[in-house]
């Protein structure tokens, strides 16, 4: 599979997930520009090919400023937009809901430009809240707009990232764009910020918080999935998907908050004397784990990522780039701030 | 319920419904600025008031257009809207997607504006589509974001329109904006064009098309409601509702498609010789009617035009601003294009 010379557009290229994915897509010859408002996203996080890429800085809810992303584009990998983990998308339901804006400028401008291929970052999120109480692996027809009740998705967020897949399968009906839609479940690795769990769970450890942290009781469980497994999921979908088909990428496990901490604890030779279990603080859906077998029939993926490699990757990276006084004395911000 | 002295933005306010609030709102002292794409308003529209109004010419999915048009503004009704009849609907998803957009960036540069009330335009295509193929009235309750099903929009459209109340309710979440959501059924009236029911039917006979068509059996139903009715729940929904609770604008009587052609017949004094029902045409749900308790309750609303009277208004209007000859002869053109 080949981007040579393919002229390639990532959008929030320089957040967590878009900094690897770019690094990617330099590696396999591909001409990367990247479109970020630096929101969430930093420069640092494309230092590897800051040279090899051109960064465009703005906002893409900008018309003007999407026509000017997308042009002279073949392909493009919509990942920008406003997120952040569960309470800021409880406390943020506005921010969350203009994600169609963007999706929405960022797919007519491609089109209009006469982008070939449109790879969209969806969510977890869009699956049906109520099922998640259980574990019960997320199968792609869970959801559907063509019967009722296959649309119930994760709050504004969730809506949001749902309609983006709607709006893109319009555009694919409508104008012929290949198009692919990427359910990305809980991501976690390198470069990713403090407001979500993984992170949080590594700071607060690293802080030496005591009594710990955890939100919820900790038996609520994610399919935590390292940042180069979704990569290669978005790449792969772009290349093999034209149809807006939507794919999963998560690995198929279930593992609890409590079951990170302790690796987390081990990994770091510590441990709290206490450990405070904050029910009253938002945590979503019950239980979340991906069904892999679209991704493995369309796609022929799966994760290579063991939870154990990819945490010791995410901890290294987080001592090595974290002053640890720092962490300390502002933990709180970090936690809370996007 | 004055509006003496409000700084009043109605976006699509050149369109036929929009300029119809506009009037009204002129009357009731508003100082009114229209934003408009004309993309399906026109200035003519707007020609009793012009001297009276500022008016925008721009697209408000360009977020520096959106950004103008809110300044300086107290209260927004927000009509502008990609639309079209059936038809139009069912073969330009993605246009009808990008609602999304324009309502969002309406929502987000109102808020940082500093607007205090935002209505908006919302539709009958909110609600499921299952449950409109026997007579049953459609109540708001009926449309949920909190259970299982309750969101189940009719296409590309109904789910913008819908995701443009979840979007509102969240910026009044989370901005405390007051905001209110009117679902408009069937509309009719003068200014209205042809790619809508009512004006189409109208079209036709005028044009005297022989065999004349009719789309679909005929004996789908629709719930015409005179546009003067749609234009008080609007004002009456910014007036008294600001906790973006929706309400319904439309009358609860079940009208099919070949009663309308009668009444056309009729009062043209004309009839064709045959009919030709086309069953092959998109004409969407069976029935669709509104149940008017919320309004009654919430904005002691209820409907003063009956079909005959409204009818008679919309026909001579049509008459009156149409040449005979030129309906003739681009008959075809009128009815598909938007």
């Amino acid at each position: 599979m080949s981007f040579d010379s393919e002229r390639v557009l990532v959008t929030g290229g320089a957040s967590f997930i878009g900094s690897h994915l770019v690094e990617d897509l330099v590696e396999r010859g591909a001409r990367v520009r990247v479109a970020d408002d630096f929101s969430s996203g930093t420069i640092e996080n494309l230092a590897a090919v800051k040279d090899e890429i051109e960064v465009l800085d703005g906002n893409l809810k900008r018309r003007s400023f999407a026509e000017e992303a997308t042009q002279d584009i073949d392909r493009v990998f919509h990942l920008a937009a406003d997120h952040g983990g569960r309470g800021y998308i409880s406390n943020y339901p506005a921010n969350c809901a203009t994600n169609m804006a963007l999706d929405n400028i960022v797919f007519e401008t491609a089109v209009e430009n006469g982008v070939e291929k449109i790879t969209f970052a969806s969510s977890a999120c869009t699956y049906p809240t109520d099922i998640q109480q259980e574990q019960r692996p997320l199968r792609e027809d869970m959801v559907s707009f063509d019967e009722r009740g296959g649309a119930y998705a994760d709050e504004a967020y969730g809506w949001a990232k749902l309609m983006g897949e709607r709006s893109l399968q319009a555009f694919h009906e409508q104008y012929g764009v290949d198009a692919s839609a990427v359910r990305i479940f809980t991501a976690y690795g390198p470069r990713e910020n403090e407001t979500h769990a993984i992170v949080a769970l590594i700071a607060k450890a690293y802080a030496e918080q005591d009594p710990y942290q955890i939100w919820g009781d900790g038996e609520q469980t994610r399919n935590f999935t390292y940042v180069s497994d979704i990569v290669s999921a978005l790449v792969l979908a772009n290349e093999r998907i034209s149809d807006a088909t939507p794919v999963n990428a998560g690995i198929p496990d279930y593992i609890s908050i409590n079951e990170v901490a302790e690796a987390i604890f081990d990994y770091l030779d510590w441990e709290p004397d206490e450990i405070n279990r904050m029910t009253d603080k938002p945590v979503g859906v019950r239980h979340r784990a991906a069904d892999t077998t679209r991704a493995e029939e369309l796609l022929g993926w799966e994760p290579e990522h063991s939870l154990k490699d990819g945490m010791a990757e995410t901890i290294d990276w987080y001592v090595e780039n974290r002053d640890k006084g720092y962490v300390q004395e502002n933990l709180e911000t970090l936690l809370h701030e996007r």
